[in-house]
């Protein structure tokens, strides 16, 4: 068979090993001892959960610069107002207006010691909200081309022969541009003494565009070449028959590059079946394209 | 005819469809459900229209924390002043001085339940900055090559034939490098049962240059091998033609890949023409180049 | 002997030089005359030395502007408390207030001049905390894969002979893919006049990968062509053998290219063993790899 | 001859034109009606312009908001002082304070409109600040790699004929690697009816290296096939020779892709000369080396 070859994941995956990419685009692999990084998993993290961490330790801070100014002695935090404030607050208070440099006044220090305290935890605030800031920035800057993919692949026929062929558009505003596939089959060989996982690239009748404003449909002839010529959807599920795709590009609204992970398995295969053009022509002479129908297909006869 | 491919934009286009990438770069589509991005659309807006929003959404924060205050209840609210305010005003002031951690102390708060909400305030104050700053540093910081297009591609004799030729020429005082063109041809083929529409790639007499401190005029020789071999000023309007650019380079300044997009109709070729030299030799020894004349043409007789 | 060229290292390094690459991916080399970038001197420090920096210079630019405010008068700075504080003290503290624009009031300006300086001073507050920002956020943002390379390269018994091979683990959350290898082996040759150290490009069995989610095991097949073909553990040790790693690849989660160095000397190859497979299948149909067991290896009899 | 090219500049530079590449990388061209950018300017002015910039800058807001706020009424700011303080000045002060948000509270408004308007400032403030920061930041987070060229090209005794050889280094503590190299010849050519300038690629003998932490020297053998063969340093003037460089490799520290340009001229062409070594290995069994020596060459008899 031509085009073996190894994408990086080995060929001795036991056999009731579930799909190797997720549907999101993540390997189905658990990686033990890894070496967290904090700042990522922040960056990462849903945006109310962030803003909550975020509080919490806010008021964490605060907390612990409260009992600092109570040892220090809360009798030099002066507060002008006849309202009366137990020290634990009035001390609380006091350090949430210097970590925020709000400084009202209403609450100010007056010895020597919790001044300079205050001057410190001012400057401990701003770098705080410069790591917040920080990490704002990143939540919103990374680039975040999202394709959807067709949620099948299908058998269509194609030319004189038949094809397997998916389709790809970008659901965001993002404009991307010189896109790149790569697409290959994993499969189960049965080797005499054992079952290994083998992996072969597919060629595609157009494995890269300029423009992508359109939906794009990858298309794998299967022809003679093909490890997939004359296999019967039995053989798909006997074979345990996994479609990985890789998709490049460049993301112009980011002038950054992109890679994208997606997999087909077997089941997610339809036999006989054509995609429904998915954009149309209007009066104005604009093409009008329909994100979400890059999923319709209609079974043939 | 040699060359033909797809460069994404499919071969279906109804036959009334305007030009395919418009004078700004955009593509002349539209596409239906596509997820938005706030973040890419606030960064993308006008900066008037930008500091409206930010404005705008400032004050809306600040009257909502005014009826958070005056729920708590304004008389916690020390306005230390012979002058009245009105509850809502003293809490919409109170909301600024302190969102803007401003915090004259002129306004301030007095129990505890006030004093915690006003401490959250500041620090949600922070954050809103904190994105506001985001938003502003990406305004600027992104790359922003503008290439100026001549406005007419020109049929122009060169050596013992024809050439199609534009000019472009780098209209910001960003260095760009490597620059990289690449033109395709769109036209209208009657193929019996449909007229499709077809792309093939021009060939060019120099395809990328390194240095690009002038204007650059790129050139496409109109021989045997070329789609427009023999074709006539009503083939092109009959065939539709539309000259698609795509210009690749790197900018030293902001160190970053850029793509830009351009097209030229049948209606803005002019025949029979010739590009006027626009820089000229300084007694100084430098050269002058006029960015505004990469426009200029003669017509021959 | 083929693939003889120079990778940038030169070839007069005195034979008693020690090895090329260190252990951290740096060069064995110090260079003299290099003109520093404090800022990024900064960034590379470790996060608490930067803090004990930030405020050092926070406290040094504080003092001095607390002699500003003292040759300007201290009587103009009012302090609003019975408590009473020497002149420096408190043009010390009233400098802190402004530059961390913190301004709770209990000490302000009087006279004109004051005001001023108090006014300036609170703008170069804004400067010098954007500047720390953009420092922690750079501390933050930079891509820091992190591979983990096994801690000896063996030479093991591979097809129908022999090879020298290593494995590479990412040990980072980040996402790595298309990853590129380059191996070059250093060598001491006796060419009659004097040795000199000569390089070559050696040639690997699977130079590339698309995906890397687990162990990756880079092989060097000893075959005719090969630079070690028939070399001895002596002749490693005689000819001061370095095997230099160049590893390539696309952090999708900072989507940056990343390049990481690596070597290993005579002392660090293992002959005659092999390494353990370092993942396993879990019952429920994932894989599970165990970062910290790239190291493990077997020896054969 | 062979492998004549253009890299971007023409062939109608009059004859009495200076160089083409200036010694610090710009060319020798002036651009006419070129659309700036604001931000880019302030980038990259020198750090204590853009200090002075900015203080004027806020200087001047600040006279502006204080005649609004005499507008307003400057009877509405109180400043809680037996001190007195001219209109302007109180207002100036005011509008100081508010503008960092220090909000001392020792000059603060009273009525609604002028509250108001210090809210919008402080916002103003911020955003201002955001636009500093943001300055900053980009100063300080480009790539700044910088090469040291020797100050002459020579030409060198190389195998068994001559070389034309330079030397580069970095000076930086900047990591830089898989630099590559290209060196073309500028040189005018008596075409007949005019003369023309021509440009050729010299072939190197090492066209790129994967590590650089010592210096470079790249030659260029003058044999056969190179556009130098033969000529004199006559020939040098007379066809006012330009040796046109450009660098590209990848920044490690900055994770960019970086590009130099350079240029030697007949007159900075030194005939029958030798670079004299530039490192030495230490008895510590590490590599020194001089970055300032870079440009030490011999004459040779």
């Amino acid at each position: 068979m031509p085009n073996k070859f190894d994408p990086g994941f080995g060929q001795k995956y036991a056999h009731n090993t579930k799909r190797i990419i997720n549907k999101d685009g993540t390997f189905n692999i658990t990686r033990k001892g890894i070496r967290n990084q904090q700042f990522q998993t922040l960056v990462d993290m849903p945006g109310t959960r962030f803003v909550a961490l975020v509080s919490a330790f806010y008021i964490l801070v605060n907390i612990l610069f409260a009992f600092i100014y109570m040892i220090l002695g809360a009798e030099h935090i002066i507060f002008i107002n006849s309202y009366h404030l137990p020290d634990f607050l009035k001390s609380f208070f006091f350090s949430m207006h210097t970590f925020t440099t709000v400084g009202f006044g209403s609450i100010y220090p007056q010895d020597p010691l919790t001044n300079f305290v205050a001057g410190m935890e001012a400057m401990l605030g701003w770098l705080f909200f410069a790591i917040a800031t920080g990490m704002v920035y990143r939540r919103f800057s990374r680039p975040s081309a999202r394709l959807l993919f067709s949620n099948n692949a299908l058998i269509s026929p194609h030319k004189n022969g038949e094809a397997l062929m998916f389709r790809i558009v970008n659901r965001r505003p993002n404009v991307l541009m010189e896109m790149d596939a790569r697409v290959m089959l994993a499969v189960d060989m049965d080797e005499g003494v054992r079952v290994n996982r083998r992996y072969f690239n597919l060629k595609l009748d157009t494995s890269s565009i300029h423009f992508f404003p359109l939906s794009w449909t990858i298309v794998h002839s299967i022809d003679e070449d093909s490890p997939l010529y004359k296999l019967t959807a039995e053989d798909y599920i006997h074979k345990r028959i996994e479609v990985l795709i890789l998709i490049k590009g460049f993301d112009e609204t980011f002038s950054q590059n992109v890679h994208l992970r997606y997999s087909y398995t077997y089941d997610e295969i339809v036999w006989n079946a054509r995609f429904i053009r998915n954009f149309k022509s209007l009066d104005t002479g604009q093409i009008e394209l329909d994100i979400d129908s890059v999923h319709n297909y209609e079974t043939l006869s």
